[in-house]
């Protein structure tokens, strides 16, 4: 069975968005819907291919979203309702995020 | 204040190795101080630049390891210590892992 967690991707090569982040101890009730519309959005954008995400209990997360290419990152990036949502985040909350773009190259896993 | 979740890295280019995991329901005792074994073992790696790992109580985890080269990957992935645990991995500790390559060509971030 195919957990709900993977991103199902094509072959290499495409694109990586690496976002850690520490979450504020403030804002949650906005947050959780937020980050919900973010994802759903995220998958009606061009170039969308699939993401992976999990946070623990101290607050720290990463969520890696994978597109076709640099373009597709570009657009989503400036599109409208997620530059609110950025805005938010970096004035509410996210005590600290890193954001890192990477190209993927080689692809492997296994499941048992 | 740096919380020590976040790897400190130079200016791109470089390498990330993105694991995503989904952990069995057995194995516990012996999975925590392994991995805790191969994160002080893999800082004394050549080419180790630093890494971010979080784990929701899902048993869904995504680590990222970031390497100053993919011969720097190659030579860790090769370590005979880390080998064992690898098997050690598929055969018990991962229902389900995903590991991607890829070359982080950008690099921004925001601390409050």
């Amino acid at each position: 069975m195919t957990s709900p967690s993977f991103a199902q991707l094509p072959a290499p090569p495409y694109y990586a968005v690496i976002f850690s982040s520490l979450r504020t101890d403030h804002g949650s009730d906005a947050y959780a819907p937020m980050a919900e519309r973010m994802v759903a959005l995220a998958q009606h954008q061009p170039g969308y291919l699939g993401a992976e995400s999990t946070r623990g209990t101290d607050g720290f997360g990463i969520t890696v979203s994978y597109w076709s290419s640099l373009d597709a990152i570009a657009h989503w990036r400036a599109n409208a309702e997620h530059r609110v949502a950025q805005e938010m985040g970096k004035a509410q909350w996210y005590e600290h995020y890193e954001l890192r773009v990477a190209r993927v190259e080689k692809a492997y896993g296994k499941r048992n």
